[in-house]
Protein backbone atom coordinates (compact mmCIF):
# COMPACT_ATOMS: atom_id res chain seq x y z
CA UNK A 1 0.00 0.00 0.00
CA UNK A 2 1.31 3.61 -0.61
CA UNK A 3 2.31 5.65 1.65
CA UNK A 4 -0.29 7.69 0.85
CA UNK A 5 -3.15 5.95 1.69
CA UNK A 6 -1.70 4.17 4.60
CA UNK A 7 -4.09 5.21 7.32
CA UNK A 8 -1.43 4.90 10.29
CA UNK A 9 0.43 7.44 7.93
CA UNK A 10 -2.78 9.51 7.29
CA UNK A 11 -2.97 9.68 11.26
CA UNK A 12 0.23 10.85 11.83
CA UNK A 13 -0.35 13.63 8.76
CA UNK A 14 -3.19 14.19 10.91
CA UNK A 15 -5.28 13.79 8.01
CA UNK A 16 -7.47 10.25 9.61
CA UNK A 17 -8.81 11.22 13.18
CA UNK A 18 -7.48 9.61 16.18
CA UNK A 19 -7.61 9.53 19.99
CA UNK A 20 -4.04 10.43 20.85
CA UNK A 21 -2.31 9.34 23.40
CA UNK A 22 1.29 10.65 22.99
CA UNK A 23 4.03 11.77 20.38
CA UNK A 24 7.34 12.55 19.83
CA UNK A 25 9.51 12.90 16.91
CA UNK A 26 9.70 9.26 15.98
CA UNK A 27 6.52 7.35 17.26
CA UNK A 28 3.09 8.20 18.37
CA UNK A 29 0.39 6.31 20.19
CA UNK A 30 -3.41 6.19 19.78
CA UNK A 31 -6.27 4.23 20.55
CA UNK A 32 -7.51 1.53 18.74
CA UNK A 33 -10.66 1.69 17.43
CA UNK A 34 -11.86 -1.98 18.06
CA UNK A 35 -10.66 -2.35 21.54
CA UNK A 36 -10.21 -5.39 22.67
CA UNK A 37 -9.94 -4.57 26.65
CA UNK A 38 -10.86 -0.45 27.53
CA UNK A 39 -7.66 2.13 26.80
CA UNK A 40 -6.44 -0.76 24.38
CA UNK A 41 -3.97 1.33 22.74
CA UNK A 42 -1.34 1.13 19.56
CA UNK A 43 1.80 2.39 19.26
CA UNK A 44 3.88 3.03 15.91
CA UNK A 45 7.12 4.50 14.48
CA UNK A 46 6.08 7.49 11.91
CA UNK A 47 7.94 6.11 9.52
CA UNK A 48 6.38 4.29 7.02
CA UNK A 49 7.31 0.13 7.14
CA UNK A 50 4.76 -2.67 6.15
CA UNK A 51 7.02 -4.99 7.98
CA UNK A 52 9.23 -5.56 10.85
CA UNK A 53 11.89 -6.24 8.06
CA UNK A 54 11.43 -3.06 7.06
CA UNK A 55 11.64 -1.03 9.96
CA UNK A 56 15.02 0.52 10.64
CA UNK A 57 16.21 -1.03 14.03
CA UNK A 58 15.73 2.52 15.37
CA UNK A 59 12.29 3.20 14.96
CA UNK A 60 11.44 0.13 16.23
CA UNK A 61 13.54 0.29 19.48
CA UNK A 62 11.50 3.43 19.73
CA UNK A 63 8.45 2.47 19.34
CA UNK A 64 9.13 -0.38 21.87
CA UNK A 65 10.03 2.52 24.38
CA UNK A 66 7.10 4.20 23.58
CA UNK A 67 5.01 1.12 24.40
CA UNK A 68 6.83 0.82 27.66
CA UNK A 69 5.72 4.15 28.66
CA UNK A 70 2.26 3.78 27.40
CA UNK A 71 2.28 0.42 29.52
CA UNK A 72 2.83 2.38 32.76
CA UNK A 73 0.58 5.62 32.01
CA UNK A 74 -2.66 3.05 31.00
CA UNK A 75 -1.35 1.15 35.24
CA UNK A 76 -1.75 4.80 36.16
CA UNK A 77 -4.99 6.36 34.10
CA UNK A 78 -7.31 4.60 36.52
CA UNK A 79 -8.39 2.54 33.78
CA UNK A 80 -9.02 -0.97 35.12
CA UNK A 81 -5.24 -2.14 34.52
CA UNK A 82 -3.72 -5.02 36.28
CA UNK A 83 -1.86 -6.08 33.79
CA UNK A 84 -0.57 -5.15 30.41
CA UNK A 85 0.24 -6.76 27.04
CA UNK A 86 2.49 -5.85 24.61
CA UNK A 87 1.55 -7.65 20.77
CA UNK A 88 3.01 -6.59 17.40
CA UNK A 89 1.55 -9.27 14.42
CA UNK A 90 3.88 -9.47 11.32
CA UNK A 91 2.64 -10.61 8.63
CA UNK A 92 -1.40 -11.79 7.43
CA UNK A 93 -1.24 -15.00 8.68
CA UNK A 94 -0.05 -13.69 12.28
CA UNK A 95 -2.83 -11.58 12.20
CA UNK A 96 -1.50 -8.29 11.16
CA UNK A 97 -4.56 -6.11 9.42
CA UNK A 98 -2.62 -2.63 9.06
CA UNK A 99 0.10 -2.65 7.24
CA UNK A 100 2.27 -0.31 8.94
CA UNK A 101 4.07 -1.60 11.73
CA UNK A 102 2.28 -1.32 15.14
CA UNK A 103 2.70 -2.62 18.72
CA UNK A 104 -0.56 -3.32 20.62
CA UNK A 105 -0.74 -2.10 24.19
CA UNK A 106 -3.58 -3.76 26.53
CA UNK A 107 -4.52 -3.70 29.69
CA UNK A 108 -5.45 -6.53 31.52
CA UNK A 109 -7.82 -7.47 34.38
CA UNK A 110 -9.17 -10.33 35.96
CA UNK A 111 -11.64 -11.78 33.96
CA UNK A 112 -11.03 -9.29 30.55
CA UNK A 113 -11.63 -12.29 28.43
CA UNK A 114 -8.79 -11.78 26.54
CA UNK A 115 -6.04 -14.29 26.12
CA UNK A 116 -3.65 -16.44 24.23
CA UNK A 117 -5.13 -19.22 22.09
CA UNK A 118 -3.47 -22.28 22.18
CA UNK A 119 -3.15 -25.11 19.45
CA UNK A 120 -4.69 -28.51 20.69
CA UNK A 121 -1.95 -30.30 21.54
CA UNK A 122 -0.13 -27.38 23.55
CA UNK A 123 1.62 -28.53 26.97
CA UNK A 124 4.07 -30.59 27.20
CA UNK A 125 7.96 -29.45 27.03
CA UNK A 126 9.93 -30.19 24.07
CA UNK A 127 13.45 -32.41 24.36
CA UNK A 128 15.96 -30.56 24.53
CA UNK A 129 17.29 -32.26 21.41
CA UNK A 130 14.44 -30.85 19.62
CA UNK A 131 14.89 -27.27 21.18
CA UNK A 132 18.94 -28.06 19.85
CA UNK A 133 18.01 -28.68 16.65
CA UNK A 134 15.43 -26.09 16.23
CA UNK A 135 17.85 -22.88 17.65
CA UNK A 136 20.48 -24.81 15.22
CA UNK A 137 18.71 -23.39 12.41
CA UNK A 138 17.49 -20.03 13.50
CA UNK A 139 21.35 -19.66 15.14
CA UNK A 140 22.08 -20.56 11.17
CA UNK A 141 19.12 -17.91 9.91
CA UNK A 142 20.78 -15.20 11.83
CA UNK A 143 23.87 -15.53 9.82
CA UNK A 144 21.54 -14.72 6.52
CA UNK A 145 18.76 -12.41 7.99
CA UNK A 146 19.18 -8.82 6.41
CA UNK A 147 20.23 -6.14 9.21
CA UNK A 148 22.91 -8.98 10.08
CA UNK B 1 12.07 -13.43 43.25
CA UNK B 2 16.18 -13.43 44.33
CA UNK B 3 17.92 -12.95 41.12
CA UNK B 4 19.80 -15.96 42.59
CA UNK B 5 16.70 -18.02 42.01
CA UNK B 6 15.78 -16.52 38.43
CA UNK B 7 15.79 -19.03 35.84
CA UNK B 8 16.37 -16.49 33.38
CA UNK B 9 19.29 -15.25 35.25
CA UNK B 10 20.88 -18.72 35.67
CA UNK B 11 20.31 -19.31 32.01
CA UNK B 12 22.65 -16.14 31.40
CA UNK B 13 24.91 -16.78 34.07
CA UNK B 14 24.82 -20.65 31.96
CA UNK B 15 24.13 -22.19 35.26
CA UNK B 16 20.84 -23.73 33.82
CA UNK B 17 20.38 -25.59 30.49
CA UNK B 18 18.90 -23.32 27.29
CA UNK B 19 18.97 -23.74 23.56
CA UNK B 20 20.64 -20.51 22.96
CA UNK B 21 20.19 -18.86 19.53
CA UNK B 22 21.46 -15.20 20.49
CA UNK B 23 23.40 -13.03 22.74
CA UNK B 24 25.35 -10.07 23.07
CA UNK B 25 26.11 -7.52 26.09
CA UNK B 26 22.62 -6.95 26.63
CA UNK B 27 20.61 -9.17 25.72
CA UNK B 28 20.31 -13.03 24.55
CA UNK B 29 17.97 -14.99 23.03
CA UNK B 30 16.75 -18.71 23.33
CA UNK B 31 14.11 -21.62 22.54
CA UNK B 32 10.88 -22.00 24.66
CA UNK B 33 11.00 -25.34 26.46
CA UNK B 34 7.61 -25.09 25.69
CA UNK B 35 7.01 -23.74 22.26
CA UNK B 36 3.82 -22.82 21.02
CA UNK B 37 4.92 -23.79 17.46
CA UNK B 38 8.46 -24.94 16.84
CA UNK B 39 10.65 -22.29 17.02
CA UNK B 40 9.16 -19.80 19.60
CA UNK B 41 12.11 -18.01 21.09
CA UNK B 42 12.21 -15.88 24.14
CA UNK B 43 14.50 -12.49 23.96
CA UNK B 44 15.57 -11.20 27.41
CA UNK B 45 17.57 -8.09 28.07
CA UNK B 46 20.61 -9.85 30.38
CA UNK B 47 19.44 -7.04 33.21
CA UNK B 48 17.16 -8.80 35.87
CA UNK B 49 14.20 -6.62 36.18
CA UNK B 50 10.24 -8.61 36.94
CA UNK B 51 8.33 -6.50 35.36
CA UNK B 52 8.33 -3.35 32.51
CA UNK B 53 8.00 -0.73 34.96
CA UNK B 54 11.13 -2.19 36.55
CA UNK B 55 13.61 -2.73 33.52
CA UNK B 56 15.59 0.45 32.29
CA UNK B 57 13.97 2.03 28.71
CA UNK B 58 17.36 1.45 27.26
CA UNK B 59 17.44 -2.38 28.06
CA UNK B 60 13.68 -3.23 26.81
CA UNK B 61 14.82 -1.30 23.55
CA UNK B 62 17.79 -3.76 23.14
CA UNK B 63 15.48 -6.73 23.91
CA UNK B 64 13.25 -5.43 21.16
CA UNK B 65 15.85 -5.14 18.76
CA UNK B 66 17.08 -8.53 19.59
CA UNK B 67 13.70 -9.97 19.06
CA UNK B 68 13.02 -7.80 15.58
CA UNK B 69 16.89 -9.63 14.37
CA UNK B 70 15.30 -13.36 15.46
CA UNK B 71 11.98 -12.76 13.58
CA UNK B 72 13.73 -12.44 10.75
CA UNK B 73 16.35 -15.35 11.29
CA UNK B 74 13.30 -17.86 11.72
CA UNK B 75 11.88 -16.54 8.26
CA UNK B 76 15.15 -17.16 6.99
CA UNK B 77 15.76 -20.57 9.09
CA UNK B 78 13.71 -23.00 7.04
CA UNK B 79 11.12 -23.92 10.02
CA UNK B 80 7.94 -23.07 8.62
CA UNK B 81 7.18 -19.50 9.34
CA UNK B 82 5.26 -16.98 7.32
CA UNK B 83 4.28 -14.61 9.90
CA UNK B 84 5.38 -13.90 13.42
CA UNK B 85 4.12 -12.58 16.64
CA UNK B 86 6.40 -10.47 19.29
CA UNK B 87 4.44 -10.88 22.66
CA UNK B 88 5.30 -10.00 26.25
CA UNK B 89 3.03 -10.31 29.17
CA UNK B 90 3.77 -7.65 32.13
CA UNK B 91 2.38 -9.38 35.01
CA UNK B 92 0.17 -12.14 36.40
CA UNK B 93 -3.08 -11.32 34.69
CA UNK B 94 -1.59 -10.72 31.46
CA UNK B 95 -0.01 -14.36 31.43
CA UNK B 96 3.50 -13.47 32.68
CA UNK B 97 4.82 -16.62 34.27
CA UNK B 98 8.37 -15.99 34.41
CA UNK B 99 9.20 -12.94 36.66
CA UNK B 100 12.08 -11.77 34.67
CA UNK B 101 11.03 -9.56 31.66
CA UNK B 102 10.63 -11.17 28.30
CA UNK B 103 9.54 -10.83 24.35
CA UNK B 104 7.83 -14.14 23.22
CA UNK B 105 9.10 -14.68 19.37
CA UNK B 106 6.46 -17.00 17.66
CA UNK B 107 6.69 -18.24 14.23
CA UNK B 108 3.16 -18.12 12.59
CA UNK B 109 1.65 -20.52 9.64
CA UNK B 110 -1.55 -21.32 7.88
CA UNK B 111 -3.57 -23.78 10.81
CA UNK B 112 -0.72 -23.54 13.50
CA UNK B 113 -3.56 -23.06 15.66
CA UNK B 114 -2.23 -20.36 17.48
CA UNK B 115 -3.96 -16.60 18.45
CA UNK B 116 -5.38 -14.35 20.32
CA UNK B 117 -8.63 -15.21 22.82
CA UNK B 118 -10.88 -12.12 21.92
CA UNK B 119 -13.53 -11.30 24.62
CA UNK B 120 -17.11 -12.59 23.86
CA UNK B 121 -18.19 -8.90 23.24
CA UNK B 122 -15.72 -8.14 21.21
CA UNK B 123 -16.23 -7.14 17.64
CA UNK B 124 -18.03 -3.30 17.00
CA UNK B 125 -15.76 -0.10 16.78
CA UNK B 126 -15.65 2.21 19.95
CA UNK B 127 -17.38 5.28 19.46
CA UNK B 128 -15.11 8.53 19.20
CA UNK B 129 -16.16 9.87 22.19
CA UNK B 130 -15.30 6.85 24.55
CA UNK B 131 -11.83 6.97 22.53
CA UNK B 132 -11.49 9.88 23.18
CA UNK B 133 -12.03 9.81 26.85
CA UNK B 134 -9.88 6.30 27.20
CA UNK B 135 -7.30 8.50 25.63
CA UNK B 136 -7.47 11.48 28.45
CA UNK B 137 -6.95 9.37 31.22
CA UNK B 138 -3.91 7.27 29.56
CA UNK B 139 -2.59 11.25 28.90
CA UNK B 140 -2.94 12.11 32.33
CA UNK B 141 -1.72 9.00 33.64
CA UNK B 142 1.24 9.65 31.34
CA UNK B 143 2.06 12.46 33.51
CA UNK B 144 2.61 10.30 36.68
CA UNK B 145 3.97 7.12 35.26
CA UNK B 146 7.75 6.85 36.39
CA UNK B 147 10.66 7.23 33.64
CA UNK B 148 7.93 9.92 32.34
Amino acid sequence: MAVAECIFCRIVRRQAPASVVYEDADTMAFMDIRPLTPGHALVIPKVHAAHLADLPPEAGMKAFETSRKVAEALRASGLRCEGVNLHLADGEVAGQEIFHVHIHVIPRFEGDGFGLRVPPDYGGSASREELDRAAERVRRGLGTAPHG
